[in-house]
């Protein structure tokens, strides 16, 4: 047993992306972030599906469309592969935990 | 975009199971408790792997080699599959709130 919000530096100089469970077909991720957004330049453009969801702090989502989704604790969102999207703000107080399911 | 929390009757006479994604080699499914136990009879005994959190309240899962693991808010484990497990105890009180991703 393990728990998600265990093991958050106070300090986070960047983001921390770690694997839970990863096979051939899926990956588990935990991403903790704390006012950083990401990619550093352009998008995220991936080859899988990937559902996500805000498990504290807060995130806000940009789709290349303009589209903007701010996700807060308990909100989740599908993203189809090759829906090129980024994260444009993370709560700069909080440790934002995003849980992220690759597949 | 959907919340994890949301939708949860007051009451409930019995637990609840939503798919949020099915593929053919994935399920994510919300599952909410409130004093159930399950399942009814035996044991689980999945084909499946499963990977489980806990986002509210608490659950505790019993091994049928005695082992029992409390879960609560944030604590996840890993289920092999053809382990046999069970419910024994959920909260009361306020919902129990499972995430289980099958794989």
């Amino acid at each position: 047993m393990a728990n998600i919000f265990s093991n958050i530096p106070s300090e986070l100089p960047s983001e921390i992306f770690e694997d839970i469970v990863v096979t051939e077909n899926l990956k588990i991720e935990r991403i903790v972030s704390k006012g950083q957004t990401s990619p550093d330049i352009g998008w995220y453009d991936q080859s899988e599906n990937e559902w996500v969801i805000v498990l504290s702090g807060y995130g806000v989502i940009e789709y290349i469309t303009g589209v903007k989704i701010t996700l807060k604790q308990g909100d989740y969102l599908h993203i189809k592969a090759h829906e090129k999207h980024r994260v444009i703000e993370t709560s700069p107080d909080e440790a934002t935990v995003w849980l992220a399911i690759f597949y």
